[in-house]
């Protein structure tokens, strides 16, 4: 049991508040003193009190509402200083670098994006192009503005402890300790958060895309591999060691083919960019190509559509019955597979038990392939939300764009 | 974000620790003043207080120690009123009823069973024998004590919000009341708990037992069917509607038997009772037969099991790989296939991602057959530990015996 309120101090309760408030803020943007008054259950002078503070530190800034709806005083207006206040995002996938500025409020502030060709996965090339794209998104911030983290998104198996990055079977990195390697290039003292893309992709969902509003979330991602993120009651699902989730290794398919994990018939050898394009007998095209065939009546592509579907739909069958969803979000190359094949999951779908059936929806994610990006701003906004002005005083070391 | 400390006046943070403090001595056992102080964080008048007051309400007993080790004052003891505060525990499988009276702090004081033959499975019949073994355990309580709830394990698809039964394949029931039933059988308006048989399972061993001091736990249970109960961050995993930890419809085999459930290949279809009788060929006879077959040197015995304990640790690789969790308990039917079958599943489970794998630890459940049973004491246990004074208030109807 959480021994949450035992023992707090009343400036532990206060920085408690202040956190909360300005998760509030950060989430809903602009939002009325009195709104902030219900939201929380605080009295009106404490949150005043509050939010002037976070306003005197820069982080929100507090205006009177310009017309007045209904009755009673207008209540102050207060939001994010989205320009003032920012993280570094960061996604490295098996084919694109993404770097981008990610307001207060989560609002991409700047953006730049590098296509990579696959397998050309030097440590040190992609080292340097994370600091040219970093650097260059951080070059357009304003003197005044001060960079509060770093978050990045790999799509391998991430530590929860200490950020390393344990396995990217399709970067072909073991142990690689890229947090620490993302700080030494941008010469940078700022806490730099680093996930797996699928955990992020999940968070940015749940707080403010396709999941929103629901509690337990299933985000699929993948391009080579198939990763997946969790949300269980409102929280990402770690595990013991923040290796949770890898449901690109389900067993599914014992006759099937053997895995880059080595074992054999994982899920992703089945549903993988790789698997769709091999079941539609065209392995150098692209997903795109695949679906463009399909709909123009190309038999081979169908038949790999429906292959691929009918798999698709018994993962998701398999992590209905486990895991108890209320929605499930198809990310990455899911995002061209799930329509074209939506017919054949939902039929597979079928078998699972109804009761967790019942109550599941598939959808797609709102941020498109921004998912992982705007999770990793999240999880880079993370300390600042648990403890504003503290997290202030650590962390203002202004990055050197 | 929670909002654990905002707006919480003076009561509700004496209530809070109130609870909090029963909580660890319902765990601890008789555990000093001094030490709760240290656990709780809170001061030493503060304790002295909270713990004075649960002995007013006749909750624990305070008692100087007899000896005194070490330097300084020897500090009271507090010890949970074992005799004087329980729970009626119930436990319904597919060959078995128990009733057992449990008493704050975990100690089981009567305990009755009743083996039911299969397939017999009339709900009258079932709550009749429930109304006969609850009150016989409950007419032995003393006058003086108090029965704080009821909890109930059941082999099936329990919704959270309400107990009802969703479906229970192995029993036959479908949307069953099962804890109005039994209130209404016993006459009382206390709180009845009703929950899956493998959640209750996770619970015991995860507070007391073989998982103690894991915060991500998986206990697997069956005999016909195959369930799961999953804690995660120390929290019972519930999904949306409370269905998650369905392990057993894992879709792992797509050549295998048709399920009760109406798919392909479930994982219990492979590992559970049934499955493993007809592997080794005798599906009449029991898992222990099979079992002393095999250690005999019966062929066909020891191939049945061999065939069982590969798809036993395919599985277990799939929830390591899902789940990262430190411990995986061996409940139910796989109490006997387990140990019987280790090196096969062992060798299987060497197909999960080393990360994960690292991590988690095989082991049998400390309470054999009564896993169930005392997680169903537990849960029964929870509104009392959550508020006592209220709890005590709204509930002290002492159950006619």
């Amino acid at each position: 049991m959480a021994n949450s309120l035992a023992g707090a101090t009343q400036d532990e309760v206060r920085r408690h508040n202040l956190g909360n408030l300005l998760q509030l803020i950060h989430v809903h943007g602009a939002t009325s003193r009195s709104d902030l008054t219900a939201l929380t259950g605080l009295n009106r002078s404490t949150v005043g009190a509050l939010t002037t503070e976070l306003a005197d530190a820069g982080l929100v800034s507090e205006q009177a509402p310009v017309g007045r709806g209904g009755a009673g005083r207008p209540s102050i207006m207060v939001r994010p200083q989205t320009q003032r206040v920012y993280v570094l995002a960061l996604d490295v996938g098996v084919d694109h670098i993404i770097a981008a500025r990610v307001g207060l409020g989560g609002e991409v502030l700047d953006r730049r994006e590098l296509r990579q060709s696959r397998g050309d996965y030097q440590m040190s090339k992609i080292l340097r192009h994370v600091e040219q794209l970093g650097r260059s998104v951080l070059a357009g911030a304003s003197p005044d503005s001060v960079c509060v983290g770093i978050g990045a998104g790999v799509c391998g198996v991430v530590s929860h402890a200490d950020g390393l990055v344990r396995f990217a079977p399709n970067l072909g990195w073991v142990d690689v300790p890229f947090g620490t390697q993302i700080a030494d290039r941008l010469a940078t003292t700022l806490p730099v958060v680093v996930g797996n893309d699928a955990d992020l992709g999940a968070i940015a969902e749940h707080v403010r895309g396709a999941a929103k509003g629901s509690a337990n979330v299933i985000f699929l991602s993948g391009e080579v591999g198939v990763g997946g993120g969790i949300i269980l009651d409102g929280r990402p699902m770690s595990g013991a060691g923040g290796y949770g989730g890898e449901v690109g290794h389900m067993a599914v398919n014992p006759r099937g083919r053997l895995c880059r994990c080595g074992a054999r018939g994982c899920w992703e050898t089945e549903v993988g960019e790789e698997a769709a394009l091999l079941a539609a007998g065209r392995p150098e095209a692209t997903i795109e190509q695949i679906v463009a065939l399909a709909d123009a009546g190309d038999r081979q592509a169908r038949a790999g559509l429906r292959r691929v579907g009918g798999w698709l739909g018994i993962g998701v069958a398999n992590l209905v019955n486990l895991f108890n969803p209320e929605v499930v979000v198809f990310g990455g190359v899911f995002r061209q597979l799930f329509p074209a094949t939506e017919t054949m999951v939902r039929a597979a779908l079928g078998t699972a038990l109804s009761a967790p059936r019942e109550q599941v929806r598939l959808a797609l994610p709102q941020f498109g392939g921004d998912s992982t990006l705007l999770g990793a701003a999240e999880s880079a906004f993370a300390p600042l939300l648990d403890d504003p002005l503290g997290a202030l005083a650590h962390g203002s070391v202004r990055l050197r764009a």
